[in-house]
């Protein structure tokens, strides 16, 4: 079958490239950061803000929507993207993350992973099949096979058996396609063993899927090993699929992905550090609950012409984070989205006209500087 | 000296009335409803979302403000519209209600209020003066005169010697006064009792007032008493000036005042019943919490064309509510306020017309109809 998703390079700067990312809802410019929408809302926004922001593609949640409200539910409305009211196109991740750390008894088995519900306790089993159907249902228009997140602490032995369950799944998910309009995507492991990242990629890349991710980084390992693992990862991806590497993360980090060649990313840092007052700026991270800003007349970042920073001083920000109103966690989420999307817009147009290195170490200068205020937000 | 508003007559239909307010900042098309913006800042709202719902006046409060972030604080960022970013009007409340009733202790005299701030007990004192002095820094386009507001439950000889003590506290405010840009309005109080409603009304408007509001009522009496003692009141107010119904009320209670000649409202029904769940309707309130609604493709409203009733079915936002998510209360608050103002253009629209009776009439109708659930939200 042709794939539903087609990828377009436009441009590429030493390994960095950036393209077209062409789906059944629209194309996105790549390299692209995907707002985290677990429950069908990228929490705190509307769905026209993420549009008019510039977002194409949003990531949502099979494990979190087939519990609530029911994937037969979303379906019955058109998909997620319908559902929600996002004009764009949707990725979700299988679910297998969530019901192995959310879910509050598992156990993974060659079949799959039994949980129990973190929202009724009801016990509930999760297939390579299922996570497929349960996707399927979603009608995104990217859906993730189901994988083992390897922890970070597993020994080789360990992790290998993991990558080897993770390729059969894989091909059990390949299997259980029935969807002629829905990408699928597989999923590299290996831990942080280069002799077993190589082996991951090697099985999977010789599955057919449509595009591919590198997962089991982010997960609590040191920078260097999760950008050595990442590059190793993607050294042995083809060139003509999308190449996502998952959970990932800092403005530093992207910046250090794209250089690598990566087209996707997803990170919850923008969102959740909002909604703890955590704003990212051009010169680095800044909490706005610090004193220091009680009477601060300037917005959150100066070099920012968001809505948010044409609008409210950080002094305004401060009393409303501190008074516990919505409209804290609203604004700041919304500078922080349009923080990372304008990011991704700068990433491309440096590789474009193939200065993105130059780009790259410029903006990371600027983040380190000493506005910002070293908050680990 | 000259008012700094005026109250301009457009068109009038039996007792209801339209016009324009005009203020420092703007004038205001009248009858109006003003969203409660307590602590500089309308629930879950963007000051930009409510200019484009036509709202050009938000009613704010020099308690909380006085309390966090401080009089001086938002004095030195030009006053509430300014440090909230809102590009309309402002009216001020004096602060007395929320002394008396959110502070934890308290103790009214003929000097003023003495009590504790409910957010760290430290003890203050609100007297005309500086009640008068706080809305001043706060930069209001209309302050209040500090009142006592008579308890519902209080006998005539209390309410005889509360709103004797108020029409003391107005003159004293009136004095206070240096501001020539902010206009003061006076505030009739006297409980239940028609006699004590009218002497309050006599001594309040020989006093120089730029505007006028019935006080003390929406305060736990029966509503026909409400209406009762609003007509009264109104009655005794001055043509050529505005006139302000306090905390009033529900989109019955409005369009009851509206006949009355009333010009301006505030009640915090359409803000806070959105964040629980709580939706007003052309065909009455419902809940957006029943299970009812799960698998609901319409909207809220089937005859709104609001931005919420536009993009979600009821069983998408059913979805967000149940999931505790912010956007259930954004999209429920900005619907409510969507529909309180429609509703305030529909009156105007009649009025000038001369068809007020039979559209609150046909409206009235239809809020009774069966349609809503009934649900008292």
């Amino acid at each position: 079958m042709e794939s539903p998703i087609k990828y377009e390079l436009h441009a590429s700067d030493e390994s960095a490239r950036m393209g077209r990312l062409l789906t059944p809802h629209g194309a996105i410019t790549t390299p692209a950061f995907m707002p985290v929408g677990t429950r069908a809302t990228v929490k705190a926004m509307a769905p026209d803000e993420l549009w008019g922001m510039g977002y194409r593609l949003v990531l949502s949640n099979a494990y979190h929507l087939a519990l609530r409200p029911g994937a037969d539910l979303v379906a019955d409305f058109g998909g997620v993207a319908s559902f929600m009211g996002f004009k764009g196109a949707i990725l979700t991740d299988s679910g297998g993350f969530q019901a192995m750390s959310l879910a509050k008894i598992n156990s993974i088995s060659e079949e799959g992973i039994r949980f129990r519900s973190h929202i009724d306790g009801s016990p509930l089993m999760l297939t390579p099949e299922s996570a497929v159907d349960i996707q399927q249902k979603l009608g995104s228009d990217m859906m993730m096979a189901l994988d083992e997140c390897t922890p970070y602490l597993a020994d080789h032995a360990r992790a290998k058996a993991s990558l080897e369950m993770t390729a059969r799944w894989a091909e059990r998910c390949l299997a259980a396609r029935t969807s002629e309009t829905q990408a699928l995507f597989g999923i590299v492991q290996g831990g942080v063993y280069p002799d077993l990242r190589r082996m991951s990629a090697s099985q999977i890349t010789s599955l057919g899927f449509d595009g591919f991710a590198t997962g089991g980084l982010s997960v609590g390992e040191p920078r260097d090993v999760m950008r050595e693992m990442a590059e190793l990862s993607i050294s042995m991806l083809p060139m003509d699929r999308p190449r996502y590497l998952m959970g990932v993360g800092t403005p530093e980090d992207l910046l250090a992905a794209v250089a690598m060649g990566y087209d996707m990313f997803d990170c919850v840092l923008p969102t959740r550090n909002a909604r703890n007052g955590g704003a990212f700026t051009s010169q680095g991270k800044l909490s706005i609950k610090r004193a220091a800003y009680q009477r601060d007349e300037r917005p959150l970042d100066e070099r920012c012409d968001c809505r948010i920073c044409t609008t409210h001083s950080r002094a305004y920000l401060r009393h409303l984070y501190i008074s516990g109103e919505i409209l804290a966690a609203r604004a700041l989420t919304e500078h922080n989205l349009y923080f990372y999307g304008h990011l991704m817009r700068e990433a491309q147009a440096a590789i474009a006209s193939r200065t993105y290195r130059s780009f790259a170490r410029h903006t990371l200068d600027l983040l380190g500087s000493s506005a910002g205020d070293g908050t680990d937000v």
